[in-house]
C-alpha cells in the first residue's frame, strides 16, 4: 500500500486504512497490522484505526511514530500483512480468569506492552486483572525479571551502587538531603526521581531549581563516578519502557495493584545497577498505605523480591502521619532542603533523612547496627553534606548552590490564626491542593509554607502558613480554597455535642 | 488557546497541546479538558494527547471530530478548561474493589462512555471490572435501562412489535427465513443485524447480496409498517450509542461478559419498540455457550431483565453442535436461504428458523402452545413466505430476489473423500477460517459450501465441500488450509491404540 503522511505524533504506533481495505484485510480499529518496507527491511507491528475519508483506498496514512520507525516518506510503498493473534492476549485472559502467570507469560506480556502492541484496551485489562486478582510473589518475582530484562541499564565502574525509593503519598525531600549524605560516605547513589503526578512537586521539579536534571545515560554515569551521587529525571533515561507504558496505564484509574508497584520499583533500581536499597513505606491516612500491617506484609515482599533478582533490600515503615518538613512546591522545597544542609535547620525531615541514610550505612556494612543514624548526623552536621550538595548541583550543571540564592514569587499572602490554641493536625491533601492552585508544580515559584508545626502553641494573629502564587488570580483561587476548607486544625476539649433538638 | 486543525478523524474527541500547556493544566496525554467555543457557545470534553514539536505553545490541535462537534476552524479561539475528576472513575474503581453499582452510578458511567468522557483505558477497566466481578440481576437491569435511556428509539405506528435475536458462534442465517414468515402472519419485524466479526459473514453481509441493508432511520419504520419487516445493518443507524462502544472495547480481548452481553441485547431490542423476543442460545463446542446449564442460567436472566423493561422474552436453548445449514459466505447463505424459502430445501436450518418463528407466534398469543411451529411450517410451504421476502428486497431497493439470480464466484475447486465411510463430524472453526481465507465476507461470493451433511455416507471420490475463492491466491492458501487441518472426521471404531512402543 501507498503511504501517506500525517505530520503529527500519536505517541503509539497507529495507522490508518480506509474501510474498504481495513474490510478486505478483515481488521478492526485497535487491531494490529504488520508493516513491511521491503526496501530497508524494517517492518513494525501497527495498530489500525479506519476512516471513510481521509485516505482513499489502498493508501496507508501513517502517523510520525511509525514513518520515523519504518523510515519511508509518502508515496513509498509498503507491505501490509494481517498478524497472528498475540499469545499475550490468551495469557490476560487467563490471568482475567483467576489462573496464575507464568515466567514465560509474563514476558510475552511485557514485551509486547514495551513494543506497542497491546492497545490501551488490551494493556488496561491486564492492569485491571492485576489489580483484582493479583500476583502472588513467583508472578511478582517473575515481572521484575522481565520488565529488566526489557529495560537497559547502567553499569558503572564503581561500587557498591546503593539506593532509595519512597512509595509516594507525602510530601518531602529526603533525596536531596540523603544523596549528599551518602555519596559523602564513599558509597555511590545514582539517584533517578520523578515529577510530580498528582502531587505539589517531585524531587525532580525540586532539584531543577537548583540543576538541570534532564541528564543523558553518560553524565549520569561519569558524575556518579566522581562525585558519588546525582539527582537526576528518570523520564528522561528510558532505562524502563515497558514500565513508563503500565504507569501510563496504571495512571487514569490511579491502579497501584502491589504487585505491580514492587516490580516497577525494583525494575527501575536494577536499571541503575543498585545492590544496597532501602526503601520508605510512609503509613498514615495521607500516604499510599494506609495500614500497618499492610506495610509490613509488602515490606517483606519487597525484600524477598529484591533477593531474587541479586539486590539486598531493607525495606522501613515511616511514620507518614504529618507533613515531612514545612514546605509544598518546587522552590520552597529546594530551599527548604539547603537550609537544612547548612545547617539552619533540623526537622523530622531531617531526621527522617539521617535515618534512612543510616538504613543504607547498614545495608552496606559500613557500620554497625543501630549506628547508622548517628554516622549519618555527624556527615550532615560536618557540612561536608552541603559541599557535596554544591559538587553534585554544579556537575549536573547548576548554579544555584544555597538556600539564599532561591527566588520565591513575590506574590505571597500570609495566614493568620483567628484564635489562641494548639495545632492539633494539617491536612496534607488539601495543602497540596492549595499549592497545586497558587501554581506548583509547572510554577516553580509557587507553593505553600507552613510557619508552625504540628502540636505547636498559637496565637491569634500569629502566621500559620504562607501561600506563595504564580499570578494574582492563581492567588485568590488558593485562599478561596484556604478558607473553605480550612487545612489545618486546633486541638478541641469538647469534640462534640447532644443537644435537645439533636 | 488558538485551533489548529488536523484533518484526520480519530474516532475520538482527542486534541493535541504542546508540552509546556499540558503541565501549565496539569495535565497528562490520556487526561481530559473541557474546550468551550465562546463563539457559539459549544463545548466538548477531549482527551489529551501531548506532544513536543507539532503544536506551539498556546496552540491546542483539534482532529476532525472535534473540529465538527465545536464548529471551529484553524486559528479560532478556544477556552480551554480542566474538568472536574468524573464520578464515574470512582464507580470503576467501586466494581473493581468487588462492590455493587447502583443504578445512577451505572447510569454515570454508560453516559461517559457514550459521550466520550472515558478514554480507552478507563472503559476497558470497567469492561474488565464486569467480567471479573460479575453484575446481578439488579446491575444487569439497571445497566439495561441505563443504555436503553442513552440511545434512540424508533416507535412504529403499528404492534406489535416482535424480534428475534441469536446469541452467535454458529453459522445459519435463520432471520432471513423468520423474518417473511414472521410478516406473513401479521406481525412486525424490524430485524437488524451485525456484519461478520470473527464469522464468515454475519445476516447483513448476506442480506446486502439481495438488497442494500444501510437504510435510515425513517426507511426502516416506512417498509415495516407496510410490509411487516425489514432485514437492515444495524451499525447504520446510531440507535444505541453507548452500546457500541462498549461492544468496541470488548472485541479484542473477547469480553463477553454475561450481564454486558444481556444487557446489550435488550437495549438493542428496546430501540425497535420490540414487544415479543425470542431469544436462540446455541449450545455446543463452537457456541459461544458450550454448556446446558449455563445456558439455561443465561436464559433465565434474558427473561427477567426483559420484564423489567416491559418487554416479553421467550429465551430457547437450541443444539448449536452441528452447523445450521451447508453455507459459509454471503452469497452462498443467500442462495441457500432463497431455496429454503423457494421449496427447493428443507434441512435444520429450514426446521430452525421454522422453530424460532413458532416461538414467537406462541409467544405473541397467535397461536396455542406447541402449535407455533405447524403454523410456520405452513406459511413457508405455501409461499407466501417467499412472495413476503420478495416484497422486502425489492422495498429495500434491491432486485436479486430468487436464488438463480445469486452469482457466485467461477474460481472454485470442490474437496472429494478419499476413502469409503460416514461423516461424524464437521470443525465448524476450520470452516469459517477457510472461508474467510477465501476471501469471504468482504469478498461476498467467495465461501464454502458443504455437499454432505454430519452423519451421511459418503464414498471415496465423492464431493464433501466446494470453496469459492476471490482469486487464485486465496484458493491455493485456503485449499492449503483444508488439506492441513482436515475439517471433517470419519467415524473410527478404533479410537486409540496402545502398542508396545508405548
Amino acid at each position: 500500500m501507498k503511504v501517506k503522511e500525517f505530520p503529527i505524533s500519536a505517541g503509539k504506533l497507529i495507522c490508518v486504512l480506509n474501510k474498504i481495505d481495513a474490510e478486505d484485510l478483515g481488521v478492526f480499529p485497535g487491531d494490529r497490522l504488520e508493516l513491511i518496507n521491503k526496501k530497508n527491511g524494517k517492518n513494525s507491528v501497527a495498530i489500525v484505526d479506519v476512516t471513510n475519508s481521509e485516505v482513499k483506498e489502498k493508501i496507508i496514512g501513517l502517523f510520525e511514530d511509525l514513518i520515523s520507525l519504518l523510515k519511508v516518506k509518502s508515496n513509498d510503498f509498503l507491505e501490509v500483512r494481517a498478524t497472528p493473534p498475540l499469545k499475550s492476549l490468551d495469557f490476560i485472559k487467563k490471568k482475567m480468569d483467576g489462573e496464575k502467570l507464568n515466567g514465560f507469560e509474563l514476558k510475552e506480556i511485557v514485551k509486547d506492552i514495551a513494543d506497542n502492541r497491546l492497545n490501551d484496551i488490551e494493556a488496561s485489562a491486564f492492569i485491571s486483572a492485576v489489580y483484582m486478582k493479583g500476583f502472588d510473589l513467583e508472578e511478582t518475582t517473575e515481572i521484575t525479571k522481565a520488565l529488566i530484562n526489557n529495560g537497559q541499564k547502567i553499569s558503572f565502574n564503581k561500587e557498591p551502587i546503593v539506593d532509595k525509593h519512597s512509595i509516594g503519598g507525602i510530601n518531602g525531600r529526603t533525596t536531596m538531603i540523603i544523596v549528599p549524605i551518602v555519596a559523602c560516605a564513599g558509597l555511590f547513589i545514582p539517584k533517578t526521581s520523578s515529577r510530580s503526578i498528582t502531587s505539589a512537586g517531585g524531587t525532580a521539579d525540586a532539584m531543577e531549581v537548583l540543576a538541570p536534571v534532564d541528564l543523558c545515560f553518560e553524565k549520569i554515569k561519569k558524575i556518579t563516578e566522581k562525585h558519588g551521587g546525582v539527582i537526576v529525571h528518570g523520564g528522561a533515561v528510558d532505562l524502563a519502557p515497558a514500565d513508563d507504558k503500565i504507569i501510563r496505564i496504571r495512571h487514569p484509574l490511579a491502579l497501584d495493584p502491589e504487585g505491580m508497584l514492587i516490580a516497577s520499583v525494583i525494575a527501575k533500581k536494577a536499571s541503575v545497577s543498585s545492590k544496597y536499597v532501602v526503601i520508605d513505606l510512609p503509613v498514615g491516612p495521607y500516604a499510599k498505605i494506609k495500614d500497618k500491617n499492610n506495610a509490613i506484609k509488602m515490606a517483606k515482599k519487597f525484600v524477598q523480591v529484591g533477593k531474587e533478582v541479586g539486590m539486598e533490600i531493607d525495606a522501613v515503615i515511616t511514620n507518614g502521619e504529618e507533613p515531612s518538613g514545612l514546605a509544598f512546591g518546587p522552590a520552597l522545597e529546594a530551599k527548604y532542603v539547603m537550609e537544612i544542609l547548612e545547617g539552619k535547620r533540623f526537622d523530622n525531615l531531617a531526621q527522617k533523612s539521617c535515618e534512612l541514610a543510616g538504613a543504607i550505612f547498614e545495608l552496606a556494612n559500613l557500620t554497625g547496627l543501630g549506628k547508622g543514624y548517628d554516622m549519618a548526623v555527624d556527615i550532615l552536621h560536618s557540612g561536608k553534606a552541603l559541599e557535596k550538595m554544591k559538587d553534585i548541583i554544579h556537575a549536573q550543571g547548576g548554579k544555584i548552590d544555597s538556600s539564599i540564592k532561591i527566588i520565591l514569587s513575590p506574590l505571597n499572602k500570609e495566614i493568620k490564626a483567628k484564635e489562641n490554641g494548639v495545632i492539633q493536625s494539617f491536612n496534607l491533601k488539601d495543602l497540596t491542593t492549595i499549592a497545586r492552585i497558587s501554581g506548583a508544580p509547572a510554577n516553580k515559584l509557587s507553593g505553600v509554607m507552613l510557619n508552625k508545626v504540628e502540636g505547636e502553641k498559637v496565637f491569634k494573629g500569629d502566621v500559620i502558613m504562607t501561600i506563595f502564587a504564580e499570578n494574582k488570580q492563581k492567588l485568590e483561587s488558593a485562599l478561596d480554597y484556604t478558607i473553605k476548607n480550612t487545612p489545618y486544625h486546633f486541638k478541641r476539649i469538647i469534640l462534640s455535642s447532644v443537644r435537645d433538638s439533636d
